[in-house]
């Protein structure tokens, strides 16, 4: 039985289908795309029920991204962007978050910012820079504090959803740190001094607006993420789901779609004449069985961020399910472009669309090669990042 | 929480490991193996509890065999043999095999084998032939009935644990048929009749004692499985599972025993220094995560064989399992063997065994390439036996 | 020591390489891509030093065709085209041309046609059609004899350089004809009656302006290819090269300038700090080692067509290079966009045309699917024609 | 046209062939395949014409070893020693020699060996050790001077043909020697002072007999290869022939021994029924071209160490020959062995014993891996030595 923001995701992704080559084409925002989901609730898939939203945990949320991924898997990587963020903030633990020091003015914005999302606020990451992509101890954006708030610079690069959300998630670096970089994350609103440069024209996945954006901006001491300084780091190590797995479920909804419509267009072109080569039939078939599988990896990942969040078995599935959901279907477009030959190929069919759209799972943050290294380093017992030549962050 | 079988395979399975490379080096039979298995219930573990066996289903199955073959691979294959036929006998419906014709006496013969198999009794499978492998409808041993009983002749080949089995599940053609053949089981007692002919000697999995056999036996009526004649290939077809995905956990075992072997073997040589290279970390990452997503694809299968036998989308897991495990364990022993170096593969060691036990995987019928036509058909919506080029039965 | 053509075509490719991305983005012919081949003469390279041209034999091509191709693919691939009809003309042998019943007017018309291609004119071919993809056996375009010429009649897809031709090779069959098809081909000038259906607009080779056309004209006997009719099959088994394997050349420079560009990119980004990870530099090193054995083989083959055309080593050794450069150029170009990650992909960049012009290697006819089958029919002593799933032709 | 020597080499090879099988079972040396060799002359194949040998070139090496290697690659991998020690000798320059410091005696000595070759003497190597590997940089073997000679203790590992030997070429490092290892090479007679461990008993290549080899010799001073101390790591660096490139000729035969035994066995069980599959067929089919082409980059190799030795390119291309060499043998084997079935997987058959010899060359010095690495830095123009996590020698 399918959960009601699953249904709710299920109905809206073939309207999300129709509008992608559009937004394709273009590298345009799909905005009626955000008012469907904001329509159907779905900006409060990661809130709380009390606080107005739909209260989904992360196996939840991992459906539901495969679900709109196999409209538009630009769409879901937007969308997950912003699933991160209410998600993230929803899952602090009251407790840890006071101890570490943690005010009630912190509780009060969180609480404000996760209410804004139920009511259909967008939300979106700005994290990566030209020279240290997502590697958070090199992030060269600052932070120091000035007056009762905080003074934030910096140009991020890659930002999903860039001119279109309501706040962006921000990670900085403590100006004038020592040795050991101290990076934090503010949710900073929308403002003046958040400058977008449009130029979002990659080879795939185009719809998601991944400007770069100067931010030049003063945000409330509320802003600082849990409320502490220097989360973000001792965070991507400890509980690295959002960073990581979260890019998972497009990937795999992303798989189903080729398998869908590569098997839509073999049907077309040879009906119910059975004409298709045995080649094709194989390829078909080795593809859909590794989708299926990259799915129930993914899907395992999730139901263990639920249930023992942080732990090693947890975050090792975490590694797997990005590993395996971005090599897969990058594997499984490519060898279904072959089954269907270059007439399923034209641009504006969606397998074309997919083909391109594939070709970033495993190159997104941490990159396939990055997962495997710390899988073996963890079946090692080694500490990654000890170990290995370029640590994830 | 582990079930008891569950506990128990993981303490029989060092015991196994430790007899592993004696019965490779040798190609003999683990004798000592299947008495800890007899002495430990777990011959009984199909048997329902009600006839004295632990009552278990397809799940609970795939999880000791998968434990088993981390111990030793070829045991856990001779296991599963023993598991099909004493599961499959469990497994079918009073009902339906009364409404096909089946008596009281099939009954009381099928509680009675049953009953012998959680008292020790072993059991194997004498399908293949020579000239047909597994395709059932291409099998020339026949039977025809005689007095109040069937005379059974043919030579079958690849039968596992022969000479060590207290009776076979022999598959053949009712004699003097017309177009249609029709295939029917018996369940032969060892017998003066039955006629090993020693010869087993392959690459890997050499402890199955998988000879050819010669049968020329009269056995009762009670002797054919389900009580009606030309089951075989109706069933092989509606449900597949246990010629086709009772294998799989072995060859997950087998990957996992790699993963655990390469692990402990770069360990010992390295030590905690961390000078295992990038790519043989890289290597062992992309090997465990591939072993693990497909324990995930076989569990899932077995699964859906305990509530959903006979189902559509059970069949197509099934397939799905069987591609998946015998393709990776092979993909990951070929990639380990190369991580850890010359070093870990002289005979004797588990990884040089593994390695050549992992190539019979992809091949056990049905082959991969087949697996893989059959999920393409399937996906199309194509009746594989129409469609396929060789059908897999 | 580079051959005059060569050296020229190496000059040109610069000039190619500056002008593909507008081109690409476009889906527009290069236009001036063409005027730089033909003032350099290379229109003529396989017309005979007689007639005016440069007398290239097939490796020369090869060479030629990969240094376009390593500045723009998609100019190569519509050059290949007009090679293959000039080729194949100046190759055809006189006295076995004569004892087929060609006359004297066949071999003017075909030296008239050679000099204008050594004097600039531009050649394509229009075989392929909608619902027979490349297989000559199931051409639906008909001919028939009209008066003193012929009159063809059909829709051809994929036509390279449509609208921008001198003239067309068309396959079509003789109307009204029995079981056994005659193919025939037809060197067709541009004239009205033949109708270019814009619409190209495919993933990658962009620039090829390959359209459908439709043919509706009358041409004088003597444009029939070799002065006899039929000879379009037993040609494509008997000596594929032009059909087979000059495609491959092309994929091959697109591989090394995947390679090129990777390695240029890297360069950028790391400078001469040797930051590049381990995993990226093995991404490069296997990438460039596949590309330049791909080259060997298509090298090979090429030389093969010239000193022993049409001996079945030759043939074996076509289908070799025609499987190996489309695969190897696709798996290349896959690799290095992960070496190289999202920054390389932008559009207009060239690693991300490379990307999408790469996947068509492996599916232009014939398939690398179709290939592997030829290749292992042919190694078994089978006769492809009876006993592949789909023929070639 | 075939030369002399591999004319000699395909009549030996059969004759290997039919012993193959036995040698591998027992692991045992093959003395008789050696008795043929030295019959043929082929263990004076690099011995110049001058001193009695044939004087070949490293390209003539290249394809003897194939077709050595057609018949058994474990007797070809114990010859492709014997040729890089008596090709190493014979290919040094004498003015270099001299400018180094050699001495008239040196090339007494070394001329006394070569037609000692001519004459069947047998050469190996015992370079590699336990620790180390074949990093020649961190081998632990020691020499000092001693009186008019040197005293040279150590213990080797995997010294093909231990035992068999006229003499052994060892690598030791000058004892005492400061930061940077001095490693110098030797040839040292068979002598009391050298102990073979018997103990050889690997997956694959089990003919070799590579046993452990302990050394405590004293040996003149015409020993000392090349006559000057400090040679082996300059040389492995700048003319990495015999140490890289010798072994891929070597799996270029095994590879093509798989495609003939596959397309035999597969002939013998169909017969002329053309009955073989589609997908076996493609497998066939993609082998047997990846293999020809794993040929051509071998001959390529060798043919630029004929005319161009030590050049940057010729370098890259030795790693590249070997390292598609060794992929493509097991990636061929495994794909031969799918396409079988178990039937050809028997102990003793041709095709069990190849599968189990291609697993170990990609792993033989310098990995794959390691090749790929290399490779990679080399493209990017950086020095491997630096750059290189793991640096070859």
């Amino acid at each position: 039985m399918l959960s009601e923001a699953l249904q709710r995701a299920e109905q809206v992704a073939p309207r999300l289908a129709a509008r992608a080559a559009d937004h394709d084409r273009d590298a345009s925002f799909p905005v009626a795309d955000f008012d469907d989901l904001r329509h159907e609730g779905l900006l409060g898939l990661m809130v709380p029920l009390a606080l107005g939203g739909m209260g989904a945990g992360f196996e939840e949320y991992t459906k539901v991204a495969m679900a709109l991924a196999r409209g538009n898997a630009a769409t879901a990587l937007v969308f997950n962007m912003h699933a991160s963020v209410t998600g993230a903030l929803a899952g602090i633990a009251p407790e840890l978050a006071r101890a570490l020091g943690a005010t009630e003015a912190f509780f009060e914005e969180r609480d404000r910012v996760l209410r804004a999302a139920a009511g259909g606020a967008l939300y979106g990451v700005a994290i990566s820079e030209a020279g240290a992509g997502s590697r958070l101890s090199l992030l060269q954006s600052t932070y120091h504090r000035d007056g009762d708030g905080y003074r934030i610079r910096g140009t991020k690069s890659a930002c999903s959803g860039a001119g279109h959300l309501d706040a962006y998630l921000v990670a900085a670096r403590a100006a004038g740190g020592g040795d050991a970089p101290v990076i934090s994350y503010f949710l900073v609103p929308d403002a003046p001094g958040i400058e977008v440069e449009p130029g979002w024209d990659p080879l795939g996945m185009r719809a998601t607006a991944s400007h770069t954006v100067r931010f030049d901006v003063r945000v409330p001491v509320a802003a600082l993420l849990g409320g502490v300084e220097g989360l973000a780091l001792p965070l991507a190590y400890a509980m690295p789901q959002w960073l990581v797995a979260s890019y998972a479920a497009v990937y795999v909804g992303l798989g189903q779609a080729a398998v869908a419509e590569a098997t839509g267009y073999l049907e077309k072109v040879h009906g119910a004449k059975g004409t298709v080569t045995t080649a094709a039939r194989a390829r078909l078939g080795r593809a859909e069985a590794a989708v299926e599988a990259s799915r129930l990896a993914v899907e395992h990942a999730a139901r263990l961020v639920d249930v023992a969040p942080g732990e090693p078995e947890t975050n090792q599935w975490i590694h797997r399910a990005k590993l395996l959901a971005g090599d897969t279907a990058m594997g499984a477009a490519a060898s279904l472009a072959e089954a269907c030959g270059l007439g399923a190929l034209g641009r504006g069919s969606p397998l074309e669309r997919i083909f391109r759209d594939a070709r970033s799972g495993a190159i997104m943050p941490p990159r396939s090669d990055i997962c495997a290294d710390y899988l073996g380093a963890n079946a090692l017992g080694l500490d990654p990042r000890s170990v290995m030549e370029a640590p994830p962050w």
